[in-house]
């Protein structure tokens, strides 16, 4: 059993590395788009038998040390009815985006279980077909990123409903954010009891905040979440364009820091401290390059991170343009790395 | 006549700082819509007498202390024969967009005079009616920015494209860079000539490079325009989502910074040191708040840049939802303030 991933979690002293790549399960892999053809993004998340097919393809092809489950960060959203669905080439949408706490009374609680069981059933398929070769990671997206979806109804450039509410009515957006930190607790608590042995955090938009903003607005719901997860597995938070934030994270109680590529690991490790592991942060375009660029950024990365606990990582999820052999290496060059 | 923004810009001892906000001559006045009834976004910028009457607008509407050419920093690509269009609510888009440094060799290169003379149509036209009340600020994109539009035909959400260039061929996409940069110069040249007394360098996506890959990839474009500029007057730029650049901007050779709101001012000069004036960078998010929130933030803001040369502005483009009103008060805020 390859405990690897575990273990760097909880910061043990290990042998190297591990390894896994955001995004693994996807188009740059012929199997996925193979099975993409079947049926469109939201079938295959609620599909379980081929939601759990996709997320063991990277570990049979690409040999990661992690799976981590195939879903969307918006699935919840959906089961509390704000209405998901997809716009070819254009990403998600909402079909009754929320802009007022009296908007949000629409959103219905949910029960994981009943309300999302294809995401449980996943989880307990792939972990069976693992049977504990690799570790499988669960998910969600923090509350504050899931409010710039369902306030602007989908992808945005400048967030103008989500800020026009969080300056004029900071309080209802945080009464709001609070209730889906309640369903997004629950959903994952059930991700680990059907199997999950560690959970990440996507904070995708967390960068647009300022340090003592996001502290104000988007730390409490996020607090809540990891404060009502049963189950004792590693927490790993991934924020993305946040480098001013590193001095917040410091003491947010989780094991794992999850940090993009725009700063180098020992850098954010001075700002965070030693009883954080981090993780990441190749640079995803650094995939599109020779194989000796791959290898010799791929060492300096595991270099950077050297001076404390890491898993390996990139610092966003991989380009659908990338060659799986690139993948592979960028895999095999810190499997290969001894960190002695 | 009102100089105090080209004082500040030198860093002179100033009774105040001086205000004006990017993207001021814009879709949140009643104004400015009315005038865009009257054509598209292209046609707008291409019509000197239309161009320079928007241009005008917020000097008198909202009492900002410097004007700011109307345009777009796309215009120049468009000029070296990229092709540029704009699909109503997604924004510009190329009709050739440059891939390989073979590719490139379709671009022209231009003659401002000859290939842009709306634009230093419009610079004249509004010099003489500001008749020296306010100075005039011209502006382009960085080649860097304008290389994200011009290599994904457009907005993107992941610079594929242009990360696998610079990862497989830096050294091309230097060369490519260098010739829009040869471009830049010529351009904001003629807009000096034309009357601009100060040029603000947009690089508005420097930010999702490293501090290390920018200074390799993005700076010796920069430096090249920055070099050639003809004309003695205060340079600033701009960058966007780059808090973990201010390192390396600290020797940038222009005499102003402008940040965006995810990093406090004081902060951002520990880092740039007090050779450099700051503009900036309240979050135009807050001025969709209340009275009493944008008073108390816009006066947050100044105490913050009050520890050296600072110019007040937002942190990014005002949102087109912000009432005229609130704008206003964010001007009259400033220059009710005295640094005494």
């Amino acid at each position: 059993m390859n405990d690897l991933f575990l273990r760097a979690c909880r910061n043990e002293a290990v042998e190297r590395p591990p390894v896994w790549i955001m995004r693994q399960a996807g188009r740059y892999l012929a199997e996925y788009r193979a099975i993409r053809e079947r049926g469109d993004f939201l079938t295959l998340c609620r599909t379980p038998e081929l939601a759990a097919e996709v997320t063991l393809q990277p570990i049979r092809l690409i040999g990661v040390d992690a799976a981590i489950l195939f879903a969307d960060i918006l699935l919840p959203l959906d089961a509390m009815g704000a209405g998901l669905y997809f716009v070819k080439g254009e990403g998600p949408r909402f079909e009754r985006p929320v802009r007022s706490e009296q908007e949000a009374k629409s959103l219905a609680e949910i029960d994981p279980e009943r309300d999302l069981g294809y995401v449980m059933e996943t989880v307990r398929r792939v972990s069976k077909e693992l049977a504990g070769s690799v570790p499988l990671i669960g998910f969600a997206g923090t509350p504050w990123t899931l409010a710039t979806y369902l306030v602007e109804g989908g992808p945005s450039k400048n967030y103008a409903n989500l800020l026009a509410w969080s300056y004029s009515d900071p309080d209802g957006l945080r009464r709001v954010l609070s209730f889906v930190a309640k369903g997004s607790a629950r959903y994952l608590s059930a991700q680990v009891a059907a199997g999950a042995q560690a959970l990440q955090l996507f904070d995708s938009w967390g960068g647009i905040l300022s340090a003592e903003r996001w502290r104000e607005i988007a730390l409490p719901s996020l607090l809540q979440v990891i404060e009502n997860i049963e189950g004792d597995v590693p927490l790993i938070f991934y924020v993305n364009g946040g480098s001013h934030l590193l001095p917040v994270l410091r003491d947010l109680p989780v094991q794992v820091l999850s940090v993009d590529w725009r700063i180098p690991l020992d850098q954010a490790r001075a700002i965070v401290g030693p009883d954080k592991v981090l993780q990441g942060n190749l640079d995803p375009g650094a995939l599109l390059g020779s194989k000796e660029e791959i290898v010799s950024r791929t060492k300096a990365m595991l270099a950077a991170g050297a001076g404390g606990g890491h898993i390996a990582n990139l610092g966003h999820g991989i380009l659908p343009m990338t060659n799986p052999d690139s993948a592979r290496l960028f895999v095999d060059t810190v499997k290969n790395s001894a960190t002695g």
